[in-house]
């Protein structure tokens, strides 16, 4: 059995715990060859053997016996460039980079194809939940109707401090901070751009279309307020960040990135602290779940090692939804049920609604219900930017599609 | 793209199941070219061209044109004869059958070795939750550290008529029936077959070791008494019927099936009604936890269908985890915390405790918690089949070992 010599880009957190898992797996005869960082001299919680380290890409991508690259480097530009020139090489990559990912992925998939060589990135998306692998292989295209899910740990933990344990969204951000699941500039997290990158290269591996990023309305959660809190408590339902993409008709497919108003009845409603949910609908078997922890050093230090140990059997993905003749046409002219809430800004004067269906108006805050086409919103996206504005959207809406 | 031709073997649930999920997956490119039945005069709900139907099994298995065979008969020695004539004529097969596979898995590991081919059955455990492939592709040996989940719908669906709808046991068995969930001869799922040819194919999947279903402690609900109920209802925890495989050390493994009182913080204590849940742990990303419909006419077919399209590109279960040199080894000399309920046989003066923890004794019923090992429990299982006695695993004990 020939032993995998792995080049590693990036010694931070997920780059230990590879280093970590790797040490450990006694049968997956992998060694790390060489470790390339920026910064040398910086020290490190882990220890490594001082050779192993240089700060040269070309150490790695020239050695002829490196014969496959992981890399887990925070930068999504420097990510792409060594991915591309790696691929260029014939050297098999495995990332988790997830923006890089979602920016380029057309690209990369011709370079493999070019190049017959293999990029693989189930760690790119719930870390250690294998959804992209089985998207890929078992959940076939005719059948699927819907992934839906909760993609990102440190909103959700977030928002689990909020509804959970009663703390004030402010603070539950600075524990979120503390504990390291939320960035320094936790804009990434908190807006939804991590959510989204993840949902960009489910619908990819799920059925068989890329959607660049800025096609797809994304909204976060940094402009929740203590009514939006108090309005899910009196209905009993919690606020969560949620993926989705939908299967609308045979034809056509939606996708958005919004909190939700998510009742008990509902999986992703238990889907508390930092961990990630996903639920996969399919025509035959009606919904699955699967869950877990999705970030962090050594869940996705695991997910990293299924994807080095599956290029032990040259495994790549066949992207063989994007062939299918048939494919779905990715549509926002599809109207979905929105609670937004809102002071000074005049958002039932300048949104579009289809139908409204609530509205309330107190002093301290209104609020309006109703029904608005994806595209609408897109268009008016900066308007709901404005400090006073919070909008989530109603599962109640596809449920009732769904019983036509 | 080649066309999988299909030989369909049995057109009971399933196989209708199968016929309806191809006929609507418009780019699997695989068509059912022939069906084998016993009675060619019995009427079935799925309307398929009468032209297709055979009771010859040589029909199928001597046609050249067929490329694929799926076979989903109920007749676990009637499947494993066609089984071994397909496999040896070197043509791939698709099965369900956990009771004919959990059996005869060794020499069908054999038989795909020696003719070059593939014997495929992830429907076979846990229907549409894609348990089997991604043990053995994701899910690598070193950092796995138990699977255990409730397998059988069947049972778990009479349970959770008794705990979350307070209907007495005969009362929620009949209803099952009713619903075609336990067959008419219920004992397969009740007395915990079904889960142990599931567990048993899992662990040859999770830790590259087959262990014979003899030699497996298997124990089922049938002798559970409004007492037991009761006890579990005052303790805030509800019976499941579980099955596991549990590294217990690097070098040692223990498995078995019996009831056990399950905690609400436990994943597998909401998989109600006929669900099945799955929990696998691992070294590095703690616990996952795979969930949905696990048995059905549809469900099983999509699997099924996953299988026929995974042949598309080749696929085969490579086993690789039974080639591992440092594989753990099947071990009964483990102990176990357990409940054990009894009235006339007697039960603490028979059954060889290492210790006894608690001991309650009444007019209606008595019962003992303590541990002892599974291979005391193996050796007096006759013992434990009296109708005045229940047994049911505690989890603590393994938490507590967990924390060592």
């Amino acid at each position: 059995m020939e032993q995998i010599n792995i080049g590693l880009f990036g010694f931070g957190t997920v780059g230990q715990g590879v280093y970590k898992v790797i040490d450990n797996a006694k049968n997956a005869h992998a060694v790390i060859s060489r470790i390339a960082v920026r910064n040398l001299a910086k020290t490190r919680d882990t220890a490594a053997p001082q050779e192993l380290f240089t700060d040269k890409a070309t150490d790695i991508l020239d050695n002829p016996e490196i014969n496959l690259i992981v890399e887990v480097i925070d930068d999504p530009e420097a990510s792409y460039e060594i991915v591309k020139q790696a691929l260029r090489k014939g050297i098999p990559v495995v990332s988790g980079n997830k923006a890089m990912i979602a920016r380029h992925l057309p690209e990369l998939i011709e370079l493999q194809r070019q190049y017959d060589t293999a990029l693989l990135y189930d760690a790119s998306s719930c870390g250690s939940i294998p959804v992209i692998r089985n998207l890929e292989e078992y959940y076939d295209n005719d059948l699927l109707l819907e992934v839906k899910g909760i993609l990102n740990g440190s909103s959700n933990y977030i928002l689990s401090r909020v509804f959970d344990h009663n703390q004030p969204y402010a603070e539950a951000l600075r524990k979120a901070q503390e504990l390291g699941f939320a960035e320094s500039d936790p804009s990434f997290d908190i807006e939804g751009y991590d959510s989204l990158f993840k949902l960009i290269i489910i619908t990819v591996h799920a059925l068989g279309v890329y959607v660049a990023p800025s096609d797809v309305f994304t909204y976060g959660i940094s402009t929740i307020h203590e009514s939006d809190i108090r309005y899910a408590r009196e209905k009993g339902v919690k606020i969560k960040l949620v993926a989705q993409v939908v299967k609308v008709s045979d034809e056509k497919f939606t996708m958005f990135l919004m909190p939700e108003f998510v009742p008990p009845s509902r999986y992703i409603y238990s889907v508390d602290d930092e961990y990630n949910g996903v639920v996969i609908r399919g025509e035959c078997y009606d919904r699955q779940f699967m869950f877990g922890k999705g970030a962090g050093s050594l869940p996705t230090a695991s997910s990293i090692l299924s994807d080095i140990m599956a290029r032990r059997h040259d495994y790549r993905y066949e992207y063989k939804k994007m062939r299918y003749v048939d494919r779905p046409e990715y549509s926002t002219d599809v109207p979905v049920r929105v609670y937004v809430r809102y002071c000074e800004t005049d958002i039932p004067g300048i949104l579009p609604f289809a139908e409204i269906r609530e509205q309330y108006l107190s002093a301290e805050s209104n609020y309006v219900i109703g029904d608005i086409k994806l595209c609408d919103l897109k268009r008016h996206r900066d308007l709901l930017s404005a400090p006073d504005v919070f909008i989530a959207s109603l599962p109640t809406f596809f449920v009732e599609r769904d019983n036509q």
